[in-house]
């Protein structure tokens, strides 16, 4: 962990935590600090000028300053990074009159605050990989025993470790003659443990010497644009090595429609599943490349041989694709998936480069558009063994919904189109790179504070800084209820091709060659988009007799979950209002819910009841859903009763 | 079925039921006439001349029948075929004064008569395949019903036929979507069923269309010398095919022993277990030649892809070679196997040239020296159901011996050496074309009458030959207790390089351009050999508390067990003095094992408790043995009370 740092921000006395090499201009925002930087917080604008009162930055410094400011404390804050307690005065010029926007914008990124982790499965008695190595010291056979090398190995099992009803792998049968005499009869067992009592256990590898403190697991949630891996410590838990790489089937399509289309095709299924399969096994060989962490193995490398188990989540479609199963009825009424529930796999069987003796769990699906992703998510925040009504929400293209508790779980998917990825918005863009994903107004002149990604020039805008930028200029009525320009005096606001826009980089400051606006088109995609996902869970709740006051809990996950703003999703009513320390942000839902597959057999087990008792919606279906969409098509609803701290900013 | 002929024999009226095609002097070995026949039926000797009173048989004549001789209606019996009702004169010269040697030789081959075979399994209600074909009309998908296909299926399965908890291998699941709209929701689901309701039944096979009455399964027996293999109508356990072969390993010596030695080579086990490989492969292909019977199929050919299942057999060693465990320890005390439990298997895994959906089942052994094929005997013949007490007994180069009943078993293994095969005998040799394998004497002028396998010049004596040949010179009182020659005037009995010996056949009418003899030391060798069954069979009895009277019924098993001759066995104390119809004959209890473990699950779900309970004794072990073999090495017994027929013989 880099070490803590005190930001003070005068004049408005405002005080941050910030750690070593952290933005400066981040660290405002993070402050509710607004400072005027257009740019990106690329140092091309030179508008983000402050003065360093006391302590010191790095940096800070481009042509746009000159060395007489240099040397009287100035600094462009874009391009400061901190290195130790810093007190910071903003200028007039650079800051706004009025002092700090707000006093209370909820800490980013609580992934794990309330979540079901590791710690919840040991208190829940639930820590359980399903595949375990048992050390065994067995008696050599003589005259008076003389019982089978296996047979010796079960009643090993038995007597030491209370383990019955075994079955064991060809492979193992191959060469358990050799290993048990190898080590004088030392040997460690590796039990794949059955789901419930009335399975078998089964014994797929031995190795001579006891080797029970290296028990390794694998986790990957393939996405449709991005394959995600951990190497997992099944002793403890502990993550050794994560890796994300792109989706190699983007290549043919960035959507699942596109990737079930070309799978039509002659051996398309086939490509389809080569090319995951290579990015899975790329991700698979990267991760074994980790060392392994100082903490009690006494070996360098993890090898191939030690990883026992593999938990994969994806979307129904991708789920398809890697199994290579017809995905073709996905993408046509009434969207029937081949199959939503899968067997234990050999890994090796699936394709996957993993040791032949390796279990692959693949996560069930619910329908053809509620995924083994969302079913992860459900299982491995504790959504399904909580008392809280909660709502699960993993937005993208489709945000896919699920309400319930440990008594009841319904669930279903709505298109809200790409919005939310930047898709259809004039300069939306993919969160990477030089895209702006967080924003402020100075109230008086409207001048922005851009950040982007990476602090590169501005290229365009992402989801959440779509989100930040709508809900900001909506905060501070540029823009009204029907997400229309109010009649404002700002250089920015101008007449576009698409209605009016606001200009949020000026060409000369961005990096590209045109302004970076947005227009009174993308905001009206923006709140179709929102108003699909409320309207959804509006409709589900209401469907199941609840309202939307008796949601307890709200888990966002998915990438844009990560980042999302809440006041500002609330603002415009994307998420129902509800207090802030009632959010759980997941991340990855689907990666989480395939770690903690590997770390518990309870889950294993329990996720088949799970699915089997999860009730899906088509929301299409439902004639509320159509009327509740259009009371959405607003700032932040038609019936503002549904949002009483956004009535100010009406 | 051939027509059946009465074949009467005169001058002693003795009347037989014979098959057209039967050689004639067959026919009279059965009727228990003799009829001189040194050379082994093969028309050499020419002193089988038998005169025919009514009817005709074919052929019949060599240049050793003049044919003046053959118009007065003289034949030579060996060279006779039946083809209709005959009467037969047995001249003085060809026959015996004194008549038939015995009125009661029990018939041969009783194969099946108390076995437990497939009426048994339907009246007992255990007739179920492990694996079933089930047809299925589904309703296709609509907007109110879009379940997964599997889900469809699943159900299906759930409503139509009461089959819950499933699971489905991958290549179903890859192609489960074409196959189930190919006949417009009319599928076929094979099912392996699981052994009991605890376990899951597993979906591996879906075809469009309706072919339940199509279902397929092969039994293999693994010999050490011969594989054989059935192709069953697993709908009514009718076998479509049978084929033998030699076990391709013969090339690497002839007894499991020198097999393990070769195992133990660099590459050994591999190339070992290729061999047993290819030679089950070819059986398989032999059997799919097979057309179906007219019973009801349409299609001519049986696909391999209708068979969905293997039950293999075979002794502890060829199943470790089979599968490719190491056999090491089996040779070495204390005579360890790798394993005697083994799971089920995909057929593909193990090599085998089966579809990728069909399932193998390897019998469990008891021990190294008591394998699979002897559970599979005493599984197969239901010794395991029965209430009687009964001895089963696989007579070969080792004898396997089982005790018991329903409610317990006990069984041990005894080195008989390689007597009964043919073995460590002068003139011994394999039960192959022109062995001796049945022989009489006449009492008078102590002439044989030698019959060979296919009626061929002989060429040595076979294991029930030598059984035989052995029980007849004792009954005349040729040979002693101990085995040794009386002095008797006889112009076969001479002094020769081994003790006296008996002429059986003379060169110059022999296959082979020297005397076939029988001598002393070849009787003691047969003597010893009879001996360690026997004190096996009475340690193991008195072991257990019980005598030899309590056994209430035996069953042979084996190719020995087969061709034994019960009257003969009991007369040398090879087997205990019973009645005739307490005595089974099972013939390959190995094979007919795997066949009735392909259409009875129970019995699959029985085995495991079978070979639990099954105790194993090693009788070199038990103190009485050494004192049980030194009193058995007497004809038939020192104890003359354990063999009250046999006295008038002594």
């Amino acid at each position: 962990m880099n070490e803590k740092y005190t930001i003070t921000f005068l004049p408005y006395g405002r005080k941050i935590e910030a750690e070593s090499g952290e933005s400066l201009i981040k660290a405002a925002r993070r402050a509710g600090v607004h400072i005027n930087a257009s740019c990106g917080g690329a140092g091309l604008c030179g508008k983000c000028r402050i003065i360093i009162d006391e302590g010191e930055v790095e940096g800070g410094r481009s042509e746009k300053l000159s060395q007489e400011d240099y040397n009287s404390g100035y600094r462009q804050a874009c391009l400061s990074t901190i290195k130790g307690d810093v007190v910071i005065r903003v200028p007039v010029e650079s800051g706004i009159k009025g002092g700090v926007l707000s006093t209370e914008i909820p800490e980013r990124h609580q992934a794990g605050k309330h979540v079901f982790d590791i710690d919840s499965l040991k208190k829940e008695g639930i820590f359980s990989p399903s595949v375990e190595k048992l050390c065994l010291e067995l008696s050599p056979p003589d005259k008076s025993d003389n019982r089978s090398d296996v047979g010796r190995v079960v009643h090993g099992l038995a007597d030491q470790y209370d383990k019955h009803g075994l079955n064991i792998d060809l492979s193992v049968l191959r060469k358990i003659r050799r290993v048990i005499r190898e080590k004088d009869f030392l040997i460690t067992v590796t039990l794949e443990l059955a789901v419930n009592n009335k399975f078998k256990n089964r014994i797929i590898n031995v190795q001579s010497g006891c080797w029970s403190y290296r028990n390794f697991g694998i986790a990957i949630d393939i996405g449709t644009t991005t394959v995600y891996g951990q190497l997992i410590d099944l002793n403890n838990g502990v993550i050794l090595a994560e890796k994300g790489s792109y989706n190699a089937q983007i290549a043919y399509g960035e959507d699942v429609i596109s990737r079930i289309i070309y799978a039509e095709r002659e051996n398309g299924l086939k490509e389809m599943r080569e090319k995951v399969l290579k990015t899975i096994n790329d991700i698979i060989k990267s991760l074994l490349k980790k060392k392994t962490p100082p903490y009690g193995l006494t070996e360098d490398e993890i090898n191939l041989d030690e990883i026992n188990s593999i938990t994969i989540a994806g979307n129904t479609t991708m789920t398809h694709l890697f199994l290579g199963m017809e995905p073709d009825n996905i993408r046509r009424a009434p969207y029937v998936p081949v199959s939503t529930f899968f067997p234990p796999f050999n890994a090796a069987e699936l394709g996957l480069d993993m040791p032949s003796h390796a279990v692959a769990l693949v996560y069930p699906a619910i329908s053809s558009y509620v995924g083994g992703d969302i079913v992860a998510g459900v299982m491995g925040s504790g959504m399904y063994r909580t008392d809280l009504l909660t709502l699960y929400i993993d937005i993208g293209t489709n945000a896919e919904i699920v309400i319930g508790n440990k008594e009841w779980l319904v669930c279903a998917a709505c298109s809200a189109g790409p919005a939310f990825e930047g898709g259809g918005i004039t300069h939306g863009m993919r969160a990477a790179q030089g895209a702006i994903e967080d924003f402020s107004l100075n109230p008086v002149d409207f001048e922005p504070m851009n950040l982007t990604i990476g602090n590169k020039p501005a290229l365009g805008i992402c989801g959440s800084g779509l989100l930040i930028i709508i809900s900001t200029l909506f905060r501070h009525k540029v823009i009204n209820q029907n997400g229309k320009f109010n009649k404002i005096d700002c250089a920015r606001i101008r007449e576009g091709k698409n209605g009016r826009e606001y200009v949020l980089v000026w060409s000369q400051e961005a990096g590209v060659d045109y302004d970076i606006v947005i227009n009174e088109v993308d905001i009206n995609n923006f709140i179709r988009a929102k108003a699909a996902i409320f309207a959804g869970v509006k409709t589900l709740v209401e469907n199941i007799g609840l309202s939307m006051a008796d949601l307890e809990q709200i888990i966002l996950a998915g990438a844009f979950g990560s980042y999302i703003d809440l006041d500002s999703a609330m603002l415009v009513g994307l998420l129902p209002e509800i207090e802030a320390d009632k959010i759980i942000y997941v991340g990855n839902g689907s990666l989480m819910g395939a770690k903690m597959s590997e770390l518990s057999n309870h889950i294993r087990k329990d996720v088949v009841e799970v699915v089997r008792r999860m009730t899906s919606f088509e929301l299409s279906e439902i004639s509320e859903f159509k009327d509740n969409y259009i009371a959405a098509l607003f700032l932040p609803h038609t019936d503002i009763n549904l949002f009483p701290h956004a009535a100010d900013y009406i």
